[in-house]
């Protein structure tokens, strides 16, 4: 990247990106037209480790320096919403931290207006997390979501109030097809609503208001045009550009936010951003090109989650304007610090259950990964033939190679210092009972590894409140008998329950064991279990995904009931073992919901697609 | 999609992309230019499903209608370059069978000079898949890749020339980085290699010669001009552009086809291709883009596997051109029969081991997930509103719709009927052995869903030629005691072997029962496990990947020596038993490709990245 003396001045307003936006188009289509007089070399071939510039001073509805784009995380709301994905508020408060470490301008955190779980945590991100300030300044804005409604927007208010720097994100669907068939409104009632709420959103005092016009991708232009330039007379400070249903090219897109920029009434005086969806596999493409045709803002989440096939990910949308920012991107840039994405992603994994495919891009098992290899010849490898991205740039270190190897003689403060090296600030009882873990398992083990320390940290620490505890377990199977398995179970009260069952196999058997004692109705509906490390003596994580047969339904805004799934993880030697582990954890997280349903102020329990 | 009656006629001569590609980027510049004239109806915000156009007739060089894109399948040849993706030659037929189901223009069916193995499943395809022409003349091309060098094209057209229409693909590295470092040859010394090797490969008979400079991405674009007129000359029918290294940006490779279309004396007589890797997670968008600029095949993968983060996925690909390819992309389109996508999809990740992301765009699970949904208020729900594609026009049936449920009282011939309908022509000791096991599971379950069915086919009939049996497995674990195990295999004579031991769990014990008899030093490097259906008395996979200690090396073209790795899968209602199932399945796979190294013609063992 180049250093801020080579950034060019722009004569033009800081508010206005006119002259980015121009010079990167103009890059695109003027950069091969004389090749001979752009040779490449060596040093175009790979992404700089260039120190990051500085990031601009935060102002809602405008970005000092015209080429800084910021990075809206959308993975705790948008990404949350993805089946099975649900989170526990301390899972969420985990994840918002390493966004702020990841350095993200934005956190949407989440949808208030849904249930007082979900406004609690929203709440919660934004007193903790909105407020620490770093030494340069940076705090990151907390976002909460609302339909065009006083009682969403009242809702994402009152959760994000408390943040440093709050905002209120509200939407109304704008395509033809959505205000027939779901609003089942006129033109001119979106017009009005929106306009109305985004002025009722800034007269609570909220200095920072983001409208999304719903599937902007399939509506009519010139409604586009009115609607945006009434909301910005109405205090809009950003303007988010939904593909909603992931339909566009990605020329075409970028040319649908150049004709946003170039015909909205007042638009100079806000900033664009895109949210694109991934449904034809065009998200990090179409990202790109909104921002080469005047985005100033990206919403993106960790890993691409989303609903159905996600959104444009974070990490492929900073990586390739950290790559080819400076070449053919006009010189766009980020305030992300790439080396958090490696451990935002494991994070983020960890928590929603959405694996990540080995061949994604960036973030993906097999991203960087070359056969386990011996040189032949002694010839001195270049890394730079097949690798554009430098692997500690994404902070990705092998185990072996940070020179830190835990054992069973490792102490405590050991374990601390290491955990502390990975991201985990974990103490008092949580670290008691992980020192635990840690030696039984190091006793039948040599050595532990980062990734086995990170499947306990999760199996112990980030785990919903205990209703129902593990006590012991007990199974025999094979194909020579009938499968039958003990549980031991321990209730809130410390009182032991134990019951013993047959089924088709030894999880099969066990979790009617526990089904037998817990008696709730719950559907299995996904079953999985990964060894972390290699070789069979590793710890293995199994995890589940449930759903109550009698409770826990929500409400989406096409009005449409659904149940909510409960997804939970157990860690252990023995897959038996950790597969009850990670049933009675999601029983426990279903537990947990089905406590705080019906409490809150809107009963109208919701899901939304921007 | 239009109809042919509306495909506009064209009076250049057939072989001339320039007017469609002119067209095509006319669109994406012109599009949004008037809105007005443009207003969005309903009936273009879903994928029309009207019946697909005629292929053309299949000439090497040119293609009659300048609008038909080519689609050039390499998952058997890039994609199983991927770690632990290795598959034995029966699934390589199995998956070729599937790809000519789904209707690909040319399967690259893998790389033969890098073993006799490889060589042999090339030939067998080209001699039973190649030659298999259907009532509209439809046959698909079968490529094998090649290095510039004699011993790989002997190679090549010793495994291709069997089939009805051959193809010799065979690249040089082209980036002043690979040419220094890797090949440490001079331009002129490759321009003379590329050209002599194109002329030997035409000179043994085979009239369709494809031609890719590596890392085109990266190459001085004068240099490509020149080496790209040489071997034009020399009797090149297809230029692949490959980015290899996933770096450019979709306008940028867009440039990048349309300057070489410009620039290249000859190319008037050559179909171009693009070959798009996707470490940016750009791989989608710049295939379209290079169509758009001119390329006429489109060199991709089942569920976008390969090396690092992939290629582009033929299903994204083909999806897009036919979600859109009449509105925004010139009216482009594929001979792909879209139907054949999900079935072609379970196929690979099955075989290849590499699992595909819930939120992957087409083919994820969640991609056309909606939540378990009741309508709350009868509201008649429109499809459109989030879904572009209708599910079954990628083939995407769920089992409770198809209305035929199998159970114990099902016999041998509805089993037969139902595997045909799912794609899987059974027949004699094979369907006697599926029989046996499913009516063994029958016995414990009510029903058996498609998706146990494809598990129980896996199992039993695609696995490697059989050298250990599993007789029976027998454990007993938890958390009260030490995990035991016994094992008795069954060796290829028939003799049995019992052995027992403990381990950290049941799966380790298991397997260390197994090494005591097999005495293979292995390590396993992956071990996972799924349930392919709700419920947990469902049937378990289990998957592992292993790699052999003592041989299996192999060479990749950088000179680097690697371990080769093997994964399987094994399945049954007792995940112990199904693990140690896959355990013994990867284990003759590897001992099947050991029985086989050090036979064949050319010792130089290679592995490519085009």
């Amino acid at each position: 990247m180049a250093s801020l003396s080579t950034t060019p001045s722009f004569t033009s307003p800081p508010h206005s990106c006119t002259a980015a936006a121009s010079r990167c188009l103009l890059f695109f289509n003027k950069l091969y037209l004389s090749p001979k007089k752009s040779p490449r070399k060596f040093a175009a071939v790979f992404c700089s480790a260039a120190p990051r510039r500085a990031r601009p001073d935060y102002v809602p509805n405008r970005i000092s320096d015209p080429l800084y784009v910021r990075v809206f995380d959308t993975t705790l709301r948008d990404g949350e919403q993805s089946p099975g994905a649900s989170m526990t508020s301390k899972e969420k408060l985990d994840i918002a931290r390493q966004l702020a470490k990841l350095g993200v301008d934005i956190i949407e955190a989440g949808f208030p207006a849904a249930s007082k779980d979900d406004l609690e945590a929203v709440k919660m991100i934004a007193k903790e997390v909105g407020n620490e300030i770093d030494d340069n300044g940076y705090v990151p804005v907390i976002c909460g979501l609302s339909r065009c409604n006083k009682r969403d927007i009242d809702a994402a208010w009152e959760a994000v109030k408390y943040a440093k720097r709050p905002r209120i994100h509200t939407f109304i669907a704008t395509s033809e097809i959505h205000m027939k068939h779901k609003l089942k409104k006129t033109k001119e009632e979106v017009v009005e609503t929106a306009r109305s709420m985004v002025s009722y959103a800034r007269s609570l005092g909220c200095p920072d208001v983001e409208f999304s016009p719903e599937d902007a991708g399939r509506s009519d232009r010139e409604f586009l045009y009115q609607i945006l330039g009434e909301v910005i007379k109405a205090g809009a400070t950003t303007l988010n550009i939904p593909d909603t249903v992931g339909y566009t090219m990605p020329n075409e897109f970028g040319q649908l936010i150049a004709d946003i920029k170039a015909n909205t009434p007042g638009i100079e005086n806000v900033i664009i951003s895109t949210h694109c969806q991934n449904d034809l596999g065009l998200s990090t493409a179409n990202t790109l090109l909104g921002a080469c045709s005047g985005a100033r803002q990206v919403e993106v989440t960790i890993n691409g989650i989303g609903e159905r096939a996600g959104n444009a990910s974070l990490e492929e949308v900073v990586m390739a304007l950290k790559c080819r920012g400076d070449q053919v991107l006009g010189g766009l840039y980020t305030g992300i610090n790439t080396e958090q994405i490696v451990m935002s992603s494991k994070m983020v994994e960890e928590y929603s259950g959405l694996h990540v495919q080995p061949h994604k891009a960036i973030v993906g098992a097999n991203a960087f990964a070359h056969e386990s290899g011996i040189h032949q010849d002694g010839m001195l490898k270049n890394k730079n033939t097949y690798e554009i991205i430098a692997p500690e740039d994404i902070g990705l270190y092998r185990s072996n190679e940070s020179g830190i190897v835990l054992g069973k003689l490792s102490g405590r403060h050991a374990l601390k210092s290491r955990l502390s090296e990975l991201g985990y600030d974990i103490e008092g009882k949580e670290l008691d009972d992980l020192f635990w873990r840690f030696k039984a398992v190091a006793e039948m083990k040599k050595t532990i590894t980062d990734d086995e320390l990170i499947a306990l940290v999760s199996d112990i620490v980030f785990q919903p409140q205990v209703v129902w505890k593990l006590g012991d377990v007990q199974v025999t199977c094979g194909t020579l008998g009938l499968p039958m398995a003990t549980v031991r179970l321990i209730d809130a009260n410390g009182e032991e329950h134990i019951a013993c069952a047959n089924g088709t196999g030894p999880v099969d058997s066990a979790y009617k064991a526990v089904d037998v004692i817990v008696k709730e109705p719950i559907t299995l509906l996904e079953y999985s279990l990964n060894a972390v490390t290699e070789g069979i003596d590793a710890i293995a994580t199994t995890r589940v995904l449930i759903r109550g047969e009698n409770s826990h339904t929500s409400t989406n805004t096409s009005g449409e009931t659904f149940y909510r799934t409960f997804s939970a993880t157990g860690a252990g030697m023995d897959i038996v073992v950790s597969s009850v582990r990670a049933y009675v954890n999601a029983l426990n997280k279903m537990l947990g919901f089905k406590n705080q349903t019906g409490v809150f102020v809107n009963s109208e329990n919701s899901r939304v697609s921007v």
